[in-house]
């Protein structure tokens, strides 16, 4: 499996504006486990995203989908930055969806 | 929804007996919507740990579990200190299972 963790800081105000883009781009993408959306506890300005791919080349496909690259679009005027974004090797859990 | 992300750094040469005991621990959660344990892709010593309850008591509740308190008992010798550690509030996305 292949995973990413990212921590998004928002352009002030905008954080729900962009969930609802990052969450309306990411659905139907082929070999995505796991995609979850949060906000940040502490920071008003910041999201997590959690990703889990069956392998990397399906999220690197998923770049390619025009729903994905709407969203992209759509989201970028509204990102100031990423504080964290680390690759990972999921290795198991609970909560991984089936490959669609 | 209640969210945690971590970074666990293990003790050199335990990163998998940690994977093993955490998968283990994780079983039967209630509200527990997802658990996903995931390797560092450069860091051979860390791991991330990130999970989404359906609420933060039945995290609490979680941690009285005698499957959970094993886990802990078992892997607090593993564990080097956390470099990452964030609570969240998910918001939506994909793979996140029905409360059990």
């Amino acid at each position: 499996m292949y995973g990413l963790i990212g921590k998004i800081q928002v352009v002030p105000g905008q954080r729900d504006a962009l969930i609802a883009i990052l969450l309306d781009g990411a659905r139907e993408m082929p070999g995505c486990l796991s995609y979850v959306v949060a906000q940040d506890s502490t920071d008003p300005d910041a999201i997590w995203v959690t990703e889990v791919w069956d392998r990397q080349e399906s999220h690197a496909a998923s770049l390619t989908l025009p729903s994905v690259q709407q969203a992209m679009a759509r989201g970028k005027p509204l990102i100031a930055g990423f504080s964290e974004r680390c690759e990972t090797v999921p290795v198991g859990g609970h909560g991984l969806a089936t490959v669609p």
